[in-house]
């Protein structure tokens, strides 16, 4: 059997997250109905990692076995025909050792939250960025926030599903937020993230922002290990999965 | 009768153009309605022109006369809250002189047209610009045939609706050119665009990119007056209205 590794895009907005759910209409199950119409088989696919109903992502990463001889340079155009135009593979496939498997061989991954900070929306965004108008959120004070959550830390206090993780460490190599005129991006690169680890941080600073929650408030919050500690959950929409980064054997 | 002004961006992509027509579902429609569950009457508004079914605006204009007393710092939100998410008021609305009428009072327009030259289309723009993967554009050569393109010419051969027009005789006052790295960004300003011309232009310009036309061969277009001179029409839902001006005293 061969393994396939692709990066994808999509535009979550009509779906219901990435991962299979009893509902359907997942990204998974529209990817799994292309590769079947192009080989013939049903093939089970792994992603990097789920991501949840109107989450988007710009370089999501799943692999999958098969049998299949189709060259490894004609996968994206054949597979990009059979799917929606919000679901779009993005570069080449690559054939990798069989070891790989997209979750458990990921080093890195990068995530980007926006925000609209106008006071109107943007038309062209408005399924890719939450809208918060009002009040002007304090900049400084979210960057101050964000270097508490710089580093390695337990982040049970931002996540709300602790189930099937053994530990809620994780490494956050990355934390910047990037501020337009009407317009904040907030980018984190870690090791891993926990269930909402990224909405809850976001919704955390959000609240720092607006001088809910004191920036030095953060390092009782993690130390607290309480999901209850930290702020709201922001919402779905304005979360993009940016990159996943894989080592250079795996690359 | 007080005259209000105001200016609004929309996702043209499920409209079946901003003027209203018989098959309904228009800009214009939609704008009408709200209009009328704000203040109780329908009331007629003026666009500074049409645009077609999946153009978008990011900064059209309109104005209308009302009786209607509502404080212009009151009108943008009020009518936010009664239009769908796709159409936006982006500024705050104004109180204009008697006279002003949108599309007559207007000075100059913006139009764009954005094609992504990217190998796989972008899900997050795809209603937003024309997918161009290949063979790649020369930009040089574009560029050229926009040289020749600016400043006052008869476009006859750039429209293909000369029914409601005196004049073919516009001016270009810039047309550039942008190009990043998946992307290129055709802007045009003028004193006003005859019906598609924008379109005609970018298709114009997309075969010169392609080799098929020469730039140098864009002068005998202008002086043949004749629509089958010039290249294709452009895809519509690559195009957006970005900006509409007016004298200063109407500003």
């Amino acid at each position: 059997m061969r393994n396939i590794r692709m990066k994808i895009a999509y535009d979550g907005t009509r779906y219901n997250g990435f991962q299979t759910q009893p509902g359907g209409n997942t990204i998974q199950d529209i990817i799994e109905s292309a590769i079947e119409t192009l080989t013939g088989t049903r093939t089970r696919i792994i992603g990097s990692g789920r991501t949840d109903a109107r989450v988007h992502a710009e370089g999501q990463v799943f692999n999958f076995h098969t049998d299949s001889r189709i060259a490894v340079e004609r996968w994206a155009l054949a597979l990009n025909s059979r799917l929606p135009e919000d679901i779009r593979v993005v570069e080449s496939a690559a054939e990798v050792p069989d070891a790989f498997h997209s979750r458990f061989s990921a080093k890195r991954k990068t995530y980007r939250y926006s925000i609209c900070t106008g006071k109107f929306h943007d038309v062209f965004r408005r399924n890719f960025e939450f809208h918060h108008p009002s009040p002007k959120l304090d900049v400084a004070a979210m960057r101050e926030a964000l270097r508490h959550l710089q580093g390695e830390h337990d982040f049970t206090s931002f996540t709300t599903n602790h189930a099937d993780e053994k530990s809620h460490v994780r490494t956050i190599y990355s934390a910047v937020l990037k501020e337009e005129e009407k317009r904040l991006e907030l980018y984190l690169t870690g090791n891993g993230f926990l269930y909402n680890m990224v909405r809850i941080i976001a919704g955390t600073l959000i609240h720092v922002g607006q001088g809910k929650i004191a920036p030095a408030a953060i390092p009782g919050m993690l130390q607290g290990r309480n999901r209850l500690l930290a702020g709201p959950t922001a919402v779905a929409h304005g979360l993009t999965l940016i990159n996943v980064e894989y080592g250079d054997a795996e690359k």
